[in-house]
């Protein structure tokens, strides 16, 4: 059975995930999609809207077979670490390709880019420190010095944009660390391509969904367009279940508190938190009265949004520089979900796979595996009172789903 | 000017207060009374109704003269160190006389426990020791050993009652301090006393007046008989100035976000826990779902009830050990108000005073001070969420009051 992988976050999963899901299976001819999904907290920080089990069975409905979770340690992470740990654990489950989107769309470009990087590795390390001397942050520093270094090129990979630079990532991971997993891309749908099932009218990105999920007078229906009807199903269960959809305000009465009585030398001791930070962040807990408002007060050319929010994820689960440098490989595939062709796959496969796969938590135990348990213990302190019980619960209660 | 000390928690103001304030001024023909108040925190490890500010003001309506705060270093502590705390502190106000209530209100009963427990130190102590060990607490250990030594003897201090113990250890603070300050007690007014002014219609205990306030339909009705009028109205202004009346559950969601968050080492640091109980406190967070049933799991014959709540304080405010082993004596005499007559006797004392007296926070900075800062902070997540930053204001911006 051939199979290919996509890295995911599905928060909520919408039409243009399925558009993803049709071309990487289209263009490599794969028997299977597995998919990678981060887990409560995502790359930029956030909690998921609702829980990644609720996330794992939309997309078991929409073609993925085989669900697993990114630890996260690498979820909540930069590029770079971020794309280690999905493209390493792809790679452990045999994946014979990785098709992610970008604006790009042409893989020649980002193979073309990464070589020119590796051969000019010197020079561009020494161009994205001096950008970041002048101020930048880091993932501006580094378009730009790519954009220094490749002066001149007719065709060029522009990292200036998100997707790009992730992919590029993940290019990176897989010929540094010498994987069989070979990568693909398809460009990202937006609102200006047109296609009869993938058109403007009915693709729109998560961060706009999300947007109008919460703001809208009745969110569920004025997403519908733009996802399939499962999903809107499995937001409502969620909400009745739970109480509330999740975002950062539910949790920043916590990180207000923490930040209230943390001493500077805890909170510099909190991963990603460098530079004398933890005093900025304590001088101005007390001024804000929600995440959005503290984090405009924090906030320097020097740190991304995204950064910050990360930072803030860590506080609230109180990770910390010891507990990630302890780790750095994935350890073991936690399985989330599967079809049918999805346990055929394992059935076959599983024998050759480099990590063990984890179905039941009480099996299997270690430090990284403790983070997504905190994790997900922290994550439901984000429904009212009355309901976070329950959604704790179901971290070690929830059995991977069967399709 | 004669002084007498008073030492309080004023949670909230009653008619047995009324009671306490005028006997103690009858016994001692003070010109003025002086009250040491706990901040925001309390000695059994509790949050303040309401804050200290509108504590102070029932205070100053009903004949105290001058009120401080008792730093949150003794506030919240066993009946050793909160009396130290609180005896030195009136002393260094210079008071004549400080006048407690206690089940006894036979001074010379006091005065003969001390001489016996100082006469057999060793044997007491290892008494206590022995009593510990079968499993007691140590208040119960405490009392049991001095049962044992007082045997025999006709008359005797009971020191199971609380305010007997307390009042104990007011003298033996004085005593061993070799403080200027001299102690009286008056027997303490319970619903089987009459009187005329102060009858069981008229004097509830404030652990009962607080419990009617809180479970009763209409809680402050219900407690108008326990109060004075001037209570009322100031139980009503907080509660429509900053949303709700301050309880342990208004803060259970951040101590058992704090417990799903904090590592064994990390709690283990914080002061009084000790033996391993960190990990108890740790194993027991995510089945509770309010601090009452988080602390029916963890009790033990070996920790009092009081302890605990002290515990999950300290937990709360982050106070460790080391914080609490750099602090020994009080630093300061912080200014929550003053009658006229209280101006006076600043006036005419001042000089005297062993201690700065520090109305503007500003104006003093310490360790000490910054623990009283940091609990106030705390103190003010247990409002609503829009009125925490102004119950939080008033920590800086609240002069003293002036009557």
């Amino acid at each position: 059975m051939k199979a290919v992988g996509v890295i995911v976050e599905y928060n909520p999963l919408h039409n243009g995930h399925l558009y993803h899901i049709q071309k990487a299976k289209e263009l490599t001819n794969a028997d299977i999609v597995i998919a990678v999904m981060s887990g409560p907290f995502l790359q930029r920080g956030e909690p998921a809207v609702v829980s990644k089990w609720h996330r794992a069975a939309m997309a078991l409905e929409h073609g993925i077979d085989l669900i697993i979770e990114l630890p996260y340690m690498f979820a909540v992470q930069h590029a770079e670490i971020f794309a280690y740990g999905a493209v390493t654990l792809l790679d452990s489950l045999r994946c014979d390709y990785i098709c992610f989107g970008s604006e790009s769309g042409n893989i020649q470009l980002f193979n073309d880019a990464y070589s020119l990087l590796e051969d000019n590795k010197l020079n561009y390390n020494q161009a994205v420190k001096a950008f970041m001397e002048e101020g930048n942050s880091y993932p501006k520093s580094a378009s730009l010095a790519f954009l220094q270094l490749s002066k001149g090129k007719t065709a060029m990979l522009d990292l200036s944009k998100p997707n790009n630079m992730l992919g590029f990532q993940y290019i990176k991971a897989a010929h540094l660390n010498k994987l069989a997993v070979k990568l693909v891309t398809i460009a990202r749908k937006d609102a200006n391509y047109h296609d009869t099932d993938f058109s403007s009218e009915t693709i729109a990105s998560a961060t706009s969904i999300r947007k109008k999920l919460f703001d809208a007078e009745d969110g569920r229906e004025a997403i519908k367009p733009y996802i399939p009807a499962y999903t809107n199903t499995l937001l409502q269960s969620f909400q009745m279940e739970y109480g509330r959809y999740m975002q950062w305000e539910n949790y920043w009465p916590y990180l207000k508190f923490r930040l209230l009585q943390a001493s500077a030398a805890e909170l510099s001791g909190i991963y990603e938190v460098e530079e004398g930070l933890e005093h900025r962040l304590l001088a101005k807990a007390d001024k804000a009265d929600s995440l959005h408002h503290f984090l405009t007060l924090v906030k320097t050319k020097r740190y991304t949004w995204t950064r910050l929010q990360r930072i803030c994820t860590h506080i609230l689960t109180n990770t910390k520089k010891t507990d990630i440098k302890k780790m750095s490989e994935p350890t073991y595939i936690r399985l989330l979900g599967s079809t049918k062709t999805g346990r055929l796959y394992l059935k076959e496969k599983k024998k050759t796979f480099s990590l063990p796969v984890i179905s039941k938590l009480s099996s299997f135990h270690n430090e990284q595996i403790d983070l997504d348990i905190k994790a997900a213990a922290i994550y439901s302190l984000g429904a009212p009172l009355s309901f976070q019980q329950n959604l704790a619960k179901l971290e070690y209660s929830q059995p991977p789903i069967m399709k």
